[in-house]
């Protein structure tokens, strides 16, 4: 599990590391990575999807019962996660 | 200039180096980091991007022109990019 800046690991990742990883490495296609991206774009990028502003309906169900200051926290958790590079990647 | 399993670098790239940066470090919130992310998911959002399932004007039109190779070849370019991580950030 990854620890760093992070901080203490968010309560909801369960909700989000299904797809992205719980280090922020997505696990699918259609689930991009999350490590080390900028915190403001994944801030901004979840309240698009909570507000449908990105047509996803697996993201905004998923992010639907998470409050403003988890939606915040697990943004940040992401943008501290270090990124596999391609020569990590399995 | 990022140069390792990306290939040669896309005649595009200009288009979208503006705002991701050559080496894919997103220039301001708006926009992503795109380096290291999955290729499979940058094939994707590109083509959401060209056929507005992803309603960002910008992108649509930076899109346009772009031919599916190009569009491949600029999914793979960022892909190969080494994401600079929270200590390397400016």
């Amino acid at each position: 599990m990854a620890q760093n800046d992070a901080g203490p690991r968010p309560a909801r990742l369960g909700l989000c590391a299904a797809c992205h990883g719980e280090a922020g490495m997505g696990q699918a296609a259609g689930a991009p990575n999350l490590a080390g991206q900028r915190e403001d774009y994944l801030r901004l990028a979840l309240r698009e999807y909570r507000d449908g502003r990105r047509a996803i309906p697996l993201m905004r169900a998923a992010i639907g019962p998470i409050s403003e200051a988890e939606l915040d926290q697990l943004a940040h958790w992401y943008s501290q996660q270090t990124p596999a590079t391609a020569k990590d990647k399995p």
